[in-house]
């Protein structure tokens, strides 16, 4: 068996999310679809992350196992093939050893939120970022958003359908940058929790918008209770953009 | 009568082009549909520029005339209210004299080519780029794209259907500039005849690809005969970007 790293691509508007459901079509199940035609056979695809329903990427990562050595550019222009009708791109193909698995050997993981803040909606962007018309403070929002680098119980961001062991989780990095219209939020750690970006991005958007300042957002982590943060931001502004390796 | 000049941005994908024609919808048709609802009457919209089929625009502006006068502000809101259904929005709607006009008194048009140079194919831009999988020279493109700036005789890179009484036209500027995996070419000009743009962008393409050199683009300038020059570049990579008014 040889095991090919993927690097990917999507548009996740049209699919319930990358996992396999029963309820519609998951980017999972595309690329699982184009490896079978592919190798033959079915064959299984593992992602370093879930994203939800109508999140993108742009570095999404995932492994798989094929009977056959047939080279990485091979293996990446055939999927592109198989995938051509799908919103969704082999960037990289790469073989690797059969120790590698693209969640358990994941070491950072890097988001992007795209908040389009004006008062005309988007045309060109549609379901591409949050549409947010009332003028927000990104720089209030960065400087609320240092409260939640570093070693903390995100329970209060914390979907509560999340199945993670701990809330505990080390938050390396979260900037708020506004270039024109558009605000951008990334943020990098070695694993984020359900909906942590998420969470953690629609309770800055109570600081941009005046609502709330850093004590309240420090209030809200310190309560490790869900119901004390900021809403959930909706999953069109979300791109999971990078996975790192060792 | 109040006139309004409007500056839109649209996704150009689902539309026969910016003029209303017979055989499908059209930029201009929905958003005179959005005029008539807020005014209660059939009002003619007059376009700066005909977009074709599939080619976007950031900054495309048009007037009308309404019996009232609303208040800038709510004609834009309520425009967008109207147009919430299509990929169309309006930045900004201003009040202006009636002497202006969209077309006539437009002094400068800018124009954006957008390259995507990658073997995989768009995911997240779809319909937004032209993808262009073999690695082409950025730089040469743009030294060939000089030859073109100035005052030319530009008949080989104007359709043939192109209704303009004269083929010379004062190009301002062409430039050629790579981003990572994406070429932008940005074009200024006072006019452009039709698919003048997209026919300077498949010439350059030649350029790049390393089959013409700039004494090719130079002999297909002086040959005034469209078949002397490249293929006309695809619309989906095109953006209207901004016109200039006095």
């Amino acid at each position: 068996m040889t095991r090919y790293k993927l690097t990917i691509e999507y548009d996740g508007t049209p699919y319930v999310g990358w996992q396999r459901q029963d309820n519609g079509r998951s980017v999972q199940g595309e690329i699982e679809a184009a490896v079978a035609a592919f190798c033959g056979q079915p064959i299984n695809v593992y992602g370093a992350g879930r994203t939800d329903s109508g999140v993108h990427a742009l570095g999404q990562v995932a492994h798989f196992d094929i009977p056959r050595d047939t080279g990485a550019d091979t293996v990446r222009d055939a999927l592109n093939h198989y995938l051509r009708k799908a919103p969704i791109t082999i960037l990289d193909a790469d073989r690797v050893d059969e120790d590698f698995h693209a969640r358990f050997s994941a070491v950072g993981r890097h988001y992007l939120y795209r908040i389009l803040n004006r008062r005309p909606p988007p045309a060109l962007d549609r379901d591409k970022v949050w549409w947010h018309p009332k003028k927000v403070d990104a720089e209030a929002m960065h400087a609320a958003a240092q409260v939640l680098v570093g070693d903390h119980d995100f329970t209060s961001f914390r979907a509560t359908s999340c199945q993670s062991k701990s809330p505990v989780k080390t938050l390396d990095r979260l900037d708020v940058v506004r270039n024109g219209a558009e605000i951008r939020v990334t943020a990098a750690a070695r694993s984020f929790l359900h909906h942590q970006v998420r969470n953690m991005v629609g309770t800055l958007m109570w600081v941009g918008s005046g609502k709330w300042g850093p004590a309240d957002v420090q209030a809200s982590l310190e309560a490790r209770d869900r119901a004390a943060a900021g809403p959930t931001a909706p999953p069109e502004g979300l791109y999971l953009v990078q996975v790192d390796y060792p």
